[in-house]
């Protein structure tokens, strides 16, 4: 099931194997917990009883607490110490040429991450059994981000005993990005040398992902998310290793970005201050890009656009009845030109989502001159529908842009779809096995199990998609590029939309990244690295809910149902 | 009911004086809104109705959107612009002396608040109408920040035809905090010219607290806080000039901060990770003073405190019944003593809480060792708890600090407790009123309107709380010295902590920052500007929850119930 054909390849000659076989999560009683000198914790049962029943190694998320989980990783029983005064990541320069910058920032970005554990010793040289550096080599010094730059990376830690370098090659700086992380992930807090270290050394941890698209799906029409919120989404999704941040900009509630070529359509926005400027996109994009994700706008159409014609009223069939856009002006597609046109000069992304899902066509019977026009061409509003779309298609294809539409567009007119569109699944199980079946490509995002705004649809769920399900033809397989989970905004806003989007989309993530051979293991197995991942985010700043409510799975955003560690919620 | 007597003045000579005079919240339809070329707004009703139905300026927050409120501002219409490039914040040296490192600090963080507004254009050279610069003036060089501290502060931002400099006059640097807040809430994003503004030039702001002590209680017993987590509430409480973190550190679930005089008691954490160093306080202590914020520690004695014996069993009565803190042994106090200890190595606040709520004796009486011991010397236990507290209070008093108990202590023994006690009002309303009255200082944290943990206490009756109910004799106001807001634990952990404690939070503040005469005016009257800062925390990175929940006030970290703009909900 492996996309390449890739063999499994474990060392295990002379380190141990660790592949999540923790137990499972079954509920437990109010616990306490005891330390033990060498960072050892004994669990006790019972509100204040001192039965021992377990014992467990630090946090309790098994010894490999890397998530999403590398292709491979071989490990032993030492440890390292990183000193922060001292410590370095260095570029491996080779011909001489210079850092590329995106490296130069990730290694800012990842040293504060890594020694912002508590307050570490500041320790100027040295120490014993120190790590003294992460040396990263490159293959490529091209910084160009696009849909299917190579991930893959090899991370080599040391034992102290036999040298005190790791070494991070990767053949792109977005390869190097996913071992950074990697990287900073083996790191914990020693609480007796009050050091950073990583534990279970040497390492040899070879990864890639198993799907080049892995999205998440942001809405800004429902309610405005501010820069800053959307900043804290796009390092939250570097931290699962996500790269593509899917931007429904626009819906039929507001437009809240501007559009050079139509400025009125600004007008549409909520408000004065709930607006992006075409600057404040440009931030986004880069932003995303030093993390190695690239941001797909979207445009919807001709549904989902009400908004649009708060600034230019032509765009609705009448007054009193405004979606879809009217399909009988040629106004309504110089709009959309003039909006493609302004967005391919800030999203270089090779993919543009031209949306297409749930369109109403009876508001176009009941407008008279759309009707009249439909007429005259003896076409139904069903042709008029598939019209527009392949329409805003092509005006997508002379941007240089290859379209993606929602599902609905597949099943209504797939025969005259471009041959390039990529199917959107979101309705219906199995909308991929059938798209690729004719030859499209296809990204999943099942709603009953990839909607992160059903908020009943708990952790496992998300973990226990398989993307490729009843998909059996090699070719097929390479059809599906990945999926993506999807954050509507109806009832988010920048105060919930973290908590919304995570731990759950992190599930998504691992099933997107890892190995089927790995993944298909299923939830229970991932359970207690899952919850260690949680509280990882949580350090980092990102507001993840707990994984429990009381004894059973959180629902989406749940609080914690009691007091408790955050290593058991 | 002005603490000190002063008398209101405002400005009116030339300037137009506003406060809040706004209209109410009352519900509104589904709305569209539509943009001026101007910058103004105007509103329509219905989901796609053309029909206007007011007008408003920018974002609906009034003229003066500053929370909270000064004490007095007064200001025309005019509009500067400040430019990225080229604005600076100036210490006005005045007889040479360096600028104090708090100061400098400040200044970094300001300006990355204020040009954070969306992306502005880079102006290496000031513009038209500009702002060049805003000059800082202390009159003090003493950058110990105490209870007590002078906050006062006076901002003038002059109209571009008038002079391109500010200037910001402080006695402390304390002071100068709270006037650059303030500065930076003037500013908003300018959409046509792309800049950071200040409408509504020419300003006059005179300013200073209503209350000395403006505090939150966090709890990291219940749940704990990662320190990136405890940061975020201090960067939040400084937006609207909260100057006291009551750090709840311990109770009965964990113990998770290191105790050098008794490094077993740090077994009472939840898990090896969940822990403080002795170095985190430090970091979180020095983080909050850059703020003008003081750290109040709190050691809950002698209930609240079963997690000690994790790491000590002595200080339980017995291993089935571990609470309170046994009385009967002297060990108990050394532990207490070295606690106190360590912690004055660390929190320099003159204040330290000592708990004393919610002690059931009943463990006492049937522990026969303490039974005996109380026996033989022919008390109570409600004696016991008594000298239990008093003994506390000695030793907290003996290392410099003034005690601060919750309030059953006042209520139990009043004649006991040491004269420099400080009540803190949690249970009862109408405590302070019978504190002051027998000369006790007094902090008000009525449960039924400022405990953050009710969650059905929506934010007009923080808002509508005053401290000085029924207090009417000058010299007993003057010994309430202010009053928190306590978000207890139970339910909160990172991943929501901050969405229950903002907004409501800042109504609380409002209350004890501004002045009475404004304050008594009523939520109603705040409502618009409520909203509006709501929003802006949003902005910085703060997920304070809706106001609204429909067309009710939503309750505590309430997620939006529907799409719409967040100046509405």
């Amino acid at each position: 099931m492996e996309r390449g054909g890739v063999v499994l390849v474990v060392l295990c000659v002379i380190f141990v194997c660790v592949w999540g076989v923790e137990g499972n999560g079954a509920p437990r009683p109010k616990l306490w917990s005891i330390l033990d000198e060498d960072g050892e914790w004994h669990v006790q049962a019972g509100t204040y009883g001192m039965e021992r029943r377990g014992v467990g190694k630090e946090e309790d998320g098994g010894d490999v607490k890397i998530w999403p989980m590398p292709y491979s990783v071989a490990h032993g029983d030492g440890t390292v110490m990183l000193d922060r005064g001292s410590f370095q990541f260095e570029f491996d320069a080779g011909n001489g040429s210079a850092m590329p910058d995106t490296l130069a920032k990730a290694f800012v970005r990842y040293y504060d991450l890594i020694f912002s554990q508590h307050a570490p010793r500041w320790d100027a040289s040295p120490s014993d059994h120190a790590l003294v550096k992460l040396v990263v080599g490159l293959g490529s010094r091209n910084e160009e981000l696009q849909y299917g730059v190579d991930e893959s990376y090899t991370l080599e830690v040391p034992d102290s005993s036999a040298s005190n370098v790791a070494y991070l090659e990767a053949h792109t700086v977005y390869g190097a990005l996913r071992g950074l992380e990697t990287f900073s992930q083996l790191t914990t807090f020693n609480f007796k040398s009050k050091k950073v270290q990583i534990s279970n050394t040497p390492y040899v941890i070879k990864d890639f992902p198993r799907f080049a698209y892995r999205g998440l799906l942001i809405d800004t029409s429902r309610h405005y998310q501010p820069v800053s919120s959307i900043k804290r989404v796009l390092d939250s999704m570097a931290y699962s290793k996500l790269n593509v941040l899917h931007w429904h900009i626009v819906d039929e509630q507001s437009f809240p970005i501007e559009i050079p070529s139509y400025p009125l359509l600004w007008k549409g926005a909520y408000s004065y201050a709930e607006r992006y400027t075409m600057d404040d996109a440009r931030d986004i994009v880069e932003y995303a890009r030093l993390r190695g994700i690239n941001v797909m706008p979207e445009l919807d159409v001709p549904g989902h656009a009400a908004s649009w014609g708060v600034g230019y009223p032509d765009l609705w069939p009448a007054s009193e009845c405004i979606e879809p856009l009217d399909v009988s002006k040629n106004f309504t597609f110089d709009v959309i030109n003039g909006i493609i046109g302004d967005f391919r000069a800030v999203f270089p992304f090779k993919f543009a989502h031209l949306g297409g899902d749930e369109v109403d066509t009876s508001c176009w019977e009941q407008t008279s001159h759309v009707k009249s026009w439909l007429n005259d061409r003896n076409i139904s509003t069903k042709d008029a529908y598939a019209n527009f779309v392949v329409r805003a298609q092509d005006i997508a294809i002379k941007h240089g842009y290859v379209p993606v539409n929602w599902e609905e567009t597949f099943y209504t007119f797939a025969s005259q779809l471009r041959e390039e569109t990529v199917v959107h699944n979101w309705l219906r199980g199995g909308t991929c096995r059938k798209a690729v079946k004719k030859g499209f490509r296809c990204i999943m995002s099942d709603q009953a199990t990839w909607y992160l705004d059903h908020l009943d649809a708990p952790w496992d769920k998300f973990y226990d998609t398989e993307p490729l399900l009843n998909i059996t033809d090699p070719d097929e397989q390479s059809l599906v590029i990945g999926g993506e989970v999807c954050m509507w905004g109806e009832t988010v806003d920048e105060s919930n939309i973290l908590q919304t989007i995570w731990p759950r989309a992190a599930a998504a993530a691992e099933r997107l990244w890892s190995s089927l051979d790995f993944t298909k293991q299923g939830a229970t197995t991932a359970l207690k690295r899952f919850q260690y991942f949680r509280c990882l985010l949580n350090r980092r700043g990102i507001s993840a809910a707990p994984v429990f409510y009381g004894s059973s799975y959180a629902l989406g955003r749940d609080s914690p149902r009691d007091p408790g560690s955050c290593f058991k919620q």
